[in-house]
């Protein structure tokens, strides 16, 4: 019996294209990248302004249903998918987020797709890249900074020290850092107050660059993002501490999508990682609509299930790019099914077809999300090496007898090749012709309303409550004449609603919202239910601990 | 009257050679270059090892006076001489400290030469560059995770949260972080425990980095670093947490050194930066010794003047790296030594014989101290517009009467041509048979006898004292075995003495050393006298604020 590679091994054993003969496949020249390294570039504007008289290829929009610890492989079946593709013929382009380091070494580990389906170098790609996240975390402190040092210096504004909003971010998960006491010491060290650090993937500048056109609309976000209030109760922003022009100095390169290859050279741009929770969770909007310009089909990923990422996808994302997508995939894993059934994690490896069926109601219920927005579904299910030919069959018959496709993959074995059943249903639905774009809400109705839509019709509840503290904050933004924007929902992945206990899918519950706070920067209001960790930690053994290099540069225990 | 340029100007009317082309003149194809695009590389270990076989070119060290607001233009200098003995027919090449973000947005701005002496692209030098300070920045705090998480997740090395002497560090002036409380929230954000950020300059791992001979050697030297005592009193170290190869992974490619161009197309390796008071302020080995390969003579410079930059470049590189300047220069202005000789800052416009004479202790002091580690030295006068020709005269028989050679140089107003007095002193110098390497002190004479040697002998002082603190300290290394390696002493930078206020060449001075530290990674022990900022704060109006980009990425306000 063979034996099972690791990701890192598949990926150190592929030989590389130069990333300027990727280039060449999408119509870019050596001129329009700038190289980091041999095998990483990014597209300069230029270039982007020349593609964009191409004509827009097809979106393929790759969701799941709700996450569980069996792991579904979304980031796997997008890479998969779009190398199946081009094995069959056709000319398609990934656009992934890109990964946070803080996981690399906690948890998680990388975020590259795996198996034959993988974008490469992993080892780059999930370290420094191309130095997006340092960028992004030097643009968010380097106002931190000039939040505190304005208070330092005189207080012009009047800033509330007790109402600081922006935080202070580290690619790192470092739990020691989510509550902290900064300003002590004295009276050169400016004045004490309470700080918190998030991970910077949850920085709002992450999400202002995913949303943004172009350097200059950055620019303006960045002017435009609340920082604090004043001791008036007005807010205050970046702009009024002047540091816009340094932050978007920094982010100058951070705007531009950044080119790699996958393990079979299909061209894929990884731009952009905010996170999916207190954003939006989607790679940049410059690389999703140049990746509809560089091929015929455009195959791109939203962060955890489909009732938080593609939700956010569709009604924020889509929204302000004006795209919409040809079809959607929903992945799914008889696994997962069957812990959304009820069976506990350690007895997966069993065949349990009751257990399955029962699970089948998330599945379903993500599907019927899905098509509230006038898409195409097709359902993908990734093939792990303990699902049994029962249990595939009877998800096959369970999404027949549904009325959605559904096709199996084995990507992650065998790379495109294994991905041409799914690649078959997708041709044929984008082969459909486009309906227009339908959000879920008008963003011109209140906070509450477009709440209560998204909980209804998405999470499949009865209703909504606001906390009292929330009814305030959202009598403030209307006061401000900031209600008119796109949610954000921040909520558990776990569950359709609000509790991560409630697995499948749940109904009659209600979602209580916490929390509400703008983005002026991003451009929409999170909701929050529920307690939110933007800074994660390290477990009791990290990955970094099993992680090495050596003399000659090979890197073990990253995957 | 010709307009004056700033030095962001000046910069971006030079059309750049592309930097394969600066590279070929040195021996390296594309194959030995990472591009980091155009105008950017890093250069591979396999190019470093091929090039190892060359034979040395000779080394010329820059240092200065002591330094003052006035301004000596080290940087500058050591550019513009290796652009001079380029125009002069001879092959030179550059070996620079990178830029830290902190200082580009608070006041010192830049540090990347000027006017027609500069590193470019200085937008990108002074910016992310090729990412070192973001990858020492990381490595460095996913350290800091590992020991709060050690702690947290039941400590088993009975690390004493008291005793911490690991700090976080971010690459920001960020006064508020100086002192901070980390650790807040309950059970599941850790121990609260009193810690500090540094800038990412004051990193040990900066040091390590710029001591290391390659990438084994730099793994090695952070599992060496002492992060913590136990509540046994011992100490405890980066290997024991096991991560020191998940730091040596983000160090990978920062190690490889950067190549860039100067103004006139000299080659540039621009790689490390520590900081020159608790580290020792030079440049990588690793490039140094890659500048001796890569051209006939290799320019390099040390941080502050030459009792503390000049002191460690002798004392620890020279020790560690196995090298020896073959000339050094010694950067003084009429206008600083007007300072040194009683004049106050806002007067120096003004022609002053006295104060220059009296001042010209200090140039003397210093030109001293270099024959002490018997190499030949020249003073460079750096000069500047408002320079009388009475005072660069008095300027030049002062030196002549003292025995030491001196030159003129107008490099930033004329780049490499501003230099060939400078240049032609030099060749003379470097045409001398080498002496053998002649340290100050031996590293095995106890701590004190060390630090009583370099205030003895370079600072001009009449002893030294070690404050209760300190010999406890000193009795404690003594006790671990760590007393036998180079001193790094951490002093005022403004003057010979630890009293910032006494300039010139001050005489019967005793210096107090208040902490005795041993940085087991870098491999130095620091003494330090008087206080020690490791995080700078920002100004009342930041360099940040007057900074912007416009739509055609072009840069205002960063010098």
């Amino acid at each position: 019996m063979a034996q099972v590679l690791s990701d890192i091994e598949i990926a150190q054993q592929t030989a590389l294209e130069p990333i300027v003969k990727i280039a060449e496949k999408v119509g870019l020249t050596d001129d329009d990248l700038e190289l980091y390294g041999k095998y990483k570039a990014k597209i300069s504007f230029d270039a982007i302004k020349r593609l964009s008289k191409n004509e827009d290829g097809k979106l393929v929009l790759v969701t799941a249903i709700t996450p569980t610890p069996a792991g579904e492989g979304k980031t796997l079946t997008t890479i998969g998918l779009a190398q199946a593709l081009n094995y069959m013929g056709h000319k398609a382009v990934v656009a992934l987020r890109e990964p946070s380091l803080g996981p690399v070494f906690g948890i998680k580990g990388g975020a590259a797709g795996g198996g034959y389906s993988q974008v490469l170098p992993m080892e780059d790609i999930n370290l420094h890249f191309t130095g997006d996240m340092h960028a992004i975390t030097a643009a968010n402190n380097l106002l931190a900074a000039a939040i505190d040092n304005h208070v330092h210096q005189g207080n012009a504004l009047r800033i509330d020290v007790r109402r600081v909003i922006w935080k202070r971010v580290m690619d790192m998960n470092d739990r020691a850092l989510r509550n902290i006491v900064v300003g002590m010491g004295g009276k050169v060290c400016g004045f004490p107050r309470e700080d918190h650090f998030m991970i910077t993937v949850a920085s709002e500048i992450m999400a202002a660059l995913c949303l943004a056109s172009d350097l200059m609309d950055l620019k303006k976000r960045m002017g435009d993002i609340t920082v604090a209030y004043d001791l008036d109760g007005n807010l205050v922003t970046a702009r009024q501490l002047g540091v816009e022009g340094a932050m978007a100095i920094l982010m100058k390169d951070a705007i531009k999508p950044n080119l790699v290859q996958t393990i079979e050279h299909t061209p894929a741009l990884v731009h952009g990682g905010p996170f999916a929770n207190i954003a939006h969770g989607c790679n940049s909007v410059v690389a999703t609509k140049l990746a509809l310009k560089m091929g015929d089909i455009a195959v791109t990923e939203a962060g955890f299930g489909a009732d938080l990422g593609a939700e956010k996808f569709m009604d924020i994302k889509c929204r302000f790019a004006g795209i919409k997508p040809n079809a959607v995939v929903v992945v799914a894993t008889a696994r997962a099914l069957k812990m959304h059934g009820g069976v506990d994690k350690k007895n997966l490896q069993e065949e349990n077809i009751e257990a399955l069926k029962k699970g089948f109601a998330n599945l379903a219920k993500h599907v019927e999300n899905m098509r509230t927005y006038d898409v195409p579904v097709v359902v993908g299910i990734n093939k792990f090496a303990t699902d049994t030919d029962a249990e595939i069959a009877t998800l096959r018959q369970l999404c027949a007898d549904y009325g959605v496709d559904a096709a199996l993959n084995n990507c992650w074995a065998e790379g495109g090749k294994g991905g041409v059943e799914l690649g078959e249903k997708v041709l044929q639905l984008i082969a459909q012709p486009q309906t227009p774009y339908k959000p879920l809400y008008d963003v011109n109705d209140t906070i509450a309303q477009k709440m209560e839509t998204i909980v209804k019709k998405i999470y499949g509840g009865a209703g909504v409550v606001f906390e009292s503290k929330a009814q305030k904050q959202v009598a403030e933004l209307e006061k401000f004449g900031l209600d008119k924007m796109p949610l954000c929902v921040a909520k558990t992945q776990y569950s359709l609603s609000d509790d991560p206990s409630l697995l499948g899918a749940p109904k009659d519950f209600t979602v209580t919202v916490k929390d509400v706070r703008v983005c002026t920067g991003a451009g929409f209001i999170v909701c929050q239910t529920g307690d939110i960790m933007t800074m994660p930690g390290l477990p009791k053994v990290p990955a970094a601990n099993r992680m090495d290099i050596d003399e000659n540069g090979v890197i073990t225990g990253l995957f």
